[in-house]
C-alpha cells in the first residue's frame, strides 16, 4: 500500500520533483517529464513515457544508451499531447524523434498529437509502439505493452547511441517490438496514493493469469502455484508464441511488478533458465528485477526477445540510467576463483595422536553418542521447557546438533584423538542444530580440543578439568551473558567449579565428575528463580520467572550422561595413568 | 507477503541457485555463499553476510570495488561459521580477508569462530562490525546495522580497490562506521516464505519508529505521518546524532525496505534534501532505492555518513556488482539541454488574421464561453448519465476542458483569428479536462482550427461545415470508434451529415447548424439503443442498453449551443459578405 505522500493530488509530480533532484547531475527536468544530459554528437531522440507508478518505466531509463527523455503522466494516466511535445522539443538534437510506448488508448492519442505538432514545427517525429502482452489479445497489433517495452527501448536506444539515423532505429525498434513477447501473472492488486481500496484485486490464494499493469482483465484466474509449476506455465505460454523465423538465442527478463521480492525472482529465475534451456533455448545476458511496475501490485511477468545478429548487439550494449546500468568494461577480465579455493573448507590435517589421546578420544565419542541418544529422549520435555517464554525449539536443535556431531565422528578416522574429534563434532554440531545455542555448543566443544595435546603421552584429570573450563569459557565469551543472566552458563560454571574442587580434594575424574554433575542440575533447576537478561523480550522474560532455563536443562542433563559414561569407564580410562605412575 | 516458493524450508538455497545462475558470468556459488570473479592484482578481501531476506544485503553487493564475497545465511538467520570460513577462504588472494556485518548475535558469534579458524590457517583476517542504527541502543557499540552496512561495505571495498593494505582498509571501515548514522521506520511487518502469519506487525495507521529490519522493538510506535513530517522527522533525529568534529559534507542513503515504492521514495527524498540543505549540508552522490530490505516488509530508513577528505573519493569511486553500479565514465562530458529547448514549448506563431478571421474568431469566442456556461450548468445531469456504466466523471471533464478553453482564449490577443483561438482553445482543453474526451475535444477543436484560413477574405458557410467535417473526422481517427459503437461520434456525423445537406439546399449557416443540432439531439437519445463496442468492460457494457451515452448527450447540448449564438448573431456575422457580394 502506499503510504509515503503529502497531498495524493500530487504525488506523480511530488516524486518526480524528488527524482529530478537526486539525478540533477545527468538529467534535468522539462515541463512534462525530463530530458537526459547528452552527448556531444547528435542522436536520434528515443522519447518514452506514460503514467507514472510503474518506476522504473519510464524516467529510471533515461541516459546514455537508453531513452533520451521521458513523458511523464500521472498516476496510470497518459501525458497529456503537449508534455510529449515539450519533451520532445527538449530530447531533439535536430536528428529527429521516435516516441516509443506501451499501446494504451490514452498514449496512442497524444503521442499521437505531439508527432503531429513536431511535423508542424519541422522535427521528423515516429512512433514505435510496444506490444509484447500475449495475454492482451489474439491480434498482436492489439496487443498492450508491458515489460517488453523495456526491450524495444533498449534496442532503439542503442541503435541512437550508435549514431543511426530515424529511419534505421525506427526499423530495429520495430524489429525488437516483432521479437518480443511476455506473459504476466497478478498475485495482488495495488493502491493509488490515498485510495482507501485497491484498484483492482486478486482473490487470495490465486494469481491473475495475463492481469494487465493497470489490472485490465487477463486470461483467467488460477490457483497459486508452486515456483517451479509458474516456471513452466509462463515459459510454456510464451514458447508457444514464439515468433515465426525465431532462432534459438534469446534475452529474458523476470520483472517484479512491485511487492515481489528480488529473492522471489531469482528464486523463479532459476527455474525459468533451466526450462528455456531445457527447450534448446540459449539465454543472452538476462535481467531479473524491477523494469516496469505497477504500484505495489504483488506478480510478476517474463519477457522473452529473440535476438538476431542485428538485435544481439544492441541488446549488450552499454547503458547507463537511474534504474538500469550494464558496462562491459568491469567485467573485462575477471577471474573465477580458483576450483580449489572455492571447494568446501579442507578441515586442517589432524595432529597426530598418541594411546592416551586416542583413548581420550574413544571416550568423548562414546560420550556424545550418550548425550545422543539420551536427549533425544528428552526432547519433547526440553522443548516443552523453551516454549513457555521462547519459540519451543531448543529439544529440536539439540537433538539435530548431536546427531551431526555423532555422524562426524563415526566418518572420522578410528585412530583420531579427542582434540580432532572434539573439533569435528563441534563444528558439525554449529553447523546443523541452528540457533544460538548450537553455535555455543559447537564453538564450546571447538574449545574443548584445542585445550587439549592429544599427541601427550598422558592425558590427567586436571588436563580434562582446564578443557571443560575452556569449554565454558568460550560459551560465555561467545555469548556475551555472565552468570545469573538464565543462561547455560548457569549450570556450566557449578559445573567446572566444582569439578576443579573435587580433583584438588583427590577425587578421580569419574567420582568428582559425577559430583560436579549435580551440582549443575541442582543449578540448573535454580534458574526457575532467575529473571533473562539477554536475547528475550520483556514480556517473555516475566513469562520465564518460576520456570528453569531450558538451555540450563539440557546442559545439566549431558553432563550427567557423561558421568555415567565416564563412571561405565572409569578404571579402564585412568588405570594405565594409574599403572604409568605405579611403575 | 511472499508468494513464489517452492518448498519453503528451501528458500534461501533456491533463491541463491537462481542469482547464481544469472550472474554466472561475473561471481560464482561456493558452499556457504558467494565469490566475486577477481582482477589479476590481489586485493584484501571484504567479506560481507548476514542472512537471507534483506536483498540486495548480501550477495547483490559483491563485484568489482566492493565486496569479495557474501556468506548468505537461511531467512534472517546467522550464516554458519563454517560458511563465513569457506566464503572467506574461497575469496582470500593472500592479502587477508575483514569480515562486515550488522552487529547481531549470531553474526558476531559465527564470524568470530570463523575468524579465528582462518587465523589457525594463518590468515590475516579482522572483522569490522557496522553500528548505525540509533534507534537501537543508546551505546555506540551495542547499536545494530542496518543501511549503514552498506556505506561501510562500499568505503571498505573502494580502499580494497585501490590495493591498500588490510591495516588501511579496515582503518578506513572503522572509520566509515563511526562517520554513519541511520534511522527507520516500519509501516507494515513482514512474512517469511510459507507462513500463514506475518511474524511481526505493525497497527494500521501507526509507523514504526525504529524498528529493526528483523522486528526488533523499535522506541515507539506513532501516528502515520505525510511525507514532508516524516522527513523532517527522519532529519531532525539523524543530525541530533551528528559524530563528534563532523564536517558539513554528507552523503545520504535513503532505503526502501522492501514493499515501500520508488517513487514513494523519490517523493520523500525531495524533502529530505531540501531540509539537509536548509541545515547547510552538503549532499554528495546520495542513493535513494533497495540497499537493505526486509522480505516484505514495508517502511524506509534514512542513513547519512559524514565525508572527510579520505571517506569522500572512497564514496564517489566506481563500483559494479548486481544490483549496485556506479561508473563514473558514462556520464563524463554529458551537457545539459540547452536552456531555450528545456523551456515550456512556445506556441507556434500565430497566423495573421483577415477582419473575416477575426469577426469569426469571435463567433467562435461566444460559442465556447456558451458552452462553458451551459454544461456547467449540466454538469451533475452529464455525471449521472456517465455513472450507469462508466467513472461518472465525464460532466467534471467537459466542464474543466470548457473552462481551460475559455481562458485561453480570454488570454489571447483580441486580434486572434478563428484558427488560432481553436487551436489555443484545443490545446488547453486537451490538456486540463484529463481522460479519452478531454484528448478528443482538444484535438477535434485544433482539427477544426487547422481546416480554416483566418487571413482567407471571407469565411463561408461551406468552410465551416468543412471545418466541422473535420473536427469529427479527427474524433474518428484518433479515438479509433466508429459509427455505432456508442460514442460522441453518434451524434457528430448525423449533426454534419445534415449541415452538408442543410447548406447545399440553400440554408444559411445559422438555420443550417440548428437542424443540425436537432439531428444530434435525436441522435445523441438513439444511443440509448446501442450496446458499447470500446473502452468499455463487458458488465459495463451490459448496464449502458438502455441509456444513451454521455459524451454524445454532451455533444448535442454544445452543437444545440452553438446554433443559438449563431442564430443570436446571425445577421452580423452573415451581413458583411453578403454586402462584399452586393458591392
Amino acid at each position: 500500500m502506499t503510504k509515503i505522500f503529502n497531498d495524493p493530488a500530487q504525488f506523480a509530480e511530488e516524486q518526480l520533483a524528488g527524482f529530478c533532484d537526486l539525478y540533477a547531475d545527468r538529467l534535468s527536468a522539462v515541463p512534462g517529464g525530463v530530458v537526459a544530459h547528452h552527448a556531444e554528437e547528435p542522436q536520434v531522440a528515443v522519447v518514452i513515457g506514460g503514467g507514472s507508478g510503474h518506476y522504473p518505466a519510464f524516467c529510471g531509463t533515461v541516459g546514455p544508451g537508453l531513452a533520451a527523455g521521458a513523458v511523464v503522466g500521472n498516476i496510470f494516466t497518459s501525458p497529456s499531447a503537449t508534455q510529449a511535445y515539450n519533451v520532445a522539443r527538449a530530447a531533439d538534437r535536430g536528428r529527429g524523434v521516435i516516441f516509443s510506448f506501451g499501446n494504451y488508448a490514452g498514449d496512442n492519442m497524444n503521442f499521437g498529437i505531439a508527432a503531429r505538432r513536431l511535423a508542424d514545427d519541422g522535427i521528423d517525429a515516429r512512433i514505435v509502439v510496444v506490444t509484447d502482452d500475449i495475454a492482451s489479445a489474439d491480434e498482436p497489433e492489439r496487443r498492450r505493452g508491458i515489460a517488453g517495452d523495456f526491450t524495444v527501448f533498449k534496442i532503439m536506444g542503442a541503435a541512437a547511441a550508435r549514431g543511426l539515423d530515424i529511419d534505421e532505429v525506427e526499423r530495429l525498434g520495430r524489429a525488437a517490438n516483432d521479437a518480443t513477447r511476455s506473459l504476466g501473472v497478478a498475485f495482488s492488486g495495488c493502491t493509488m496514493p490515498g485510495a482507501d481500496e485497491p484498484l483492482f484485486s486478486v482473490p487470495e490464494g490465486q494469481l491473475g493469469l495475463g492481469l494487465g499493469i493497470h489490472g485490465e482483465p487477463g486470461i483467467r484466474d488460477i490457483d497459486m502455484l508452486p515456483a517451479g509449476e509458474l516456471a513452466e506455465l509462463l515459459v510454456n505460454d510464451l514458447l508457444a508464441a514464439t515468433p515465426e523465423g525465431a532462432g534459438t538465442r534469446v534475452t529474458a527478463i523476470l520483472n517484479g511488478l512491485g511487492t515481489t521480492k528480488y529473492e522471489e525472482l531469482f528464486l523463479l529465475w532459476g527455474h525459468v533458465a533451466r526450462l528455456l534451456r531445457e527447450r534448446g533455448l540459449e539465454i543472452v545476458e538476462p535481467e531479473v528485477g524491477e523494469l516496469v511496475t505497477s504500484l505495489d501490485m504483488g506478480g510478476c511477468s517474463l519477457t522473452l526477445m529473440w535476438l538476431d545478429a542485428e538485435l544481439e548487439p544492441l541488446w549488450r550494449a552499454d547503458a547507463y540510467t537511474p534504474a538500469y546500468r550494464k558496462e562491459a568494461a568491469p567485467l573485462a577480465g575477471l577471474r573465477p576463483p580458483a576450483a580449489e579455493a572455492a571447494g568446501e573448507g579442507q578441515a586442517a590435517a589432524a595432529e597426530p595422536a598418541s594411546p592416551a589421546g586416542v583413548r581420550a578420544g574413544e571416550a568423548f565419542a562414546e560420550a556424545i553418542r550418550a548425550a545422543a541418544d539420551m536427549i533425544t529422549t528428552q526432547e519433547a520435555e526440553l522443548g516443552r521447557i523453551d516454549a513457555i517464554a521462547g519459540d519451543g525449539d531448543h529439544g529440536r536443535g539439540m537433538v539435530r546438533g548431536l546427531r551431526a556431531a555423532v555422524a562426524a565422528i563415526d566418518a572420522a578416522p578410528t585412530d583420531s584423538g579427542i582434540a580432532s574429534l572434539s573439533a569435528l563434532a563441534g563444528r558439525a554440531w554449529a553447523d546443523h542444530a541452528g540457533g544460538t545455542s548450537g553455535v555455543l555448543w559447537g564453538a564450546a566443544l571447538e574449545a574443548f580440543g584445542r585445550s587439549l595435546d592429544q599427541s601427550a603421552a598422558e592425558i590427567t584429570p586436571t588436563d580434562v578439568a582446564a578443557a571443560a573450563r575452556s569449554f565454558v569459557d568460550e560459551i560465555a565469551e561467545l555469548g556475551g551473558a555472565r552468570p545469573g543472566d538464565k543462561t547455560l552458563l548457569d549450570a556450566s560454571y557449578p559445573f567446572v567449579d566444582e569439578l576443579d574442587t573435587r580433583l584438588a580434594a583427590g577425587d578421580d575424574l569419574a567420582g568428582a565428575w559425577a559430583a560436579a554433575a549435580a551440582s549443575a542440575r541442582a543449578a540448573a533447576e535454580a534458574t526457575a528463580d532467575l529473571r533473562p537478561q539477554v536475547g528475550r523480550a520483556r514480556p517473555l522474560a516475566e513469562k520465564s520467572l518460576g520456570h528453569p532455563d531450558a538451555g540450563a536443562v539440557s546442559m545439566a542433563m549431558i553432563l550427567t550422561t557423561v558421568a555415567d559414561v565416564l563412571a561405565d569407564r572409569g578404571d579402564t580410562q585412568q588405570q594405565p595413568d594409574q599403572e604409568a605412575r605405579d611403575e
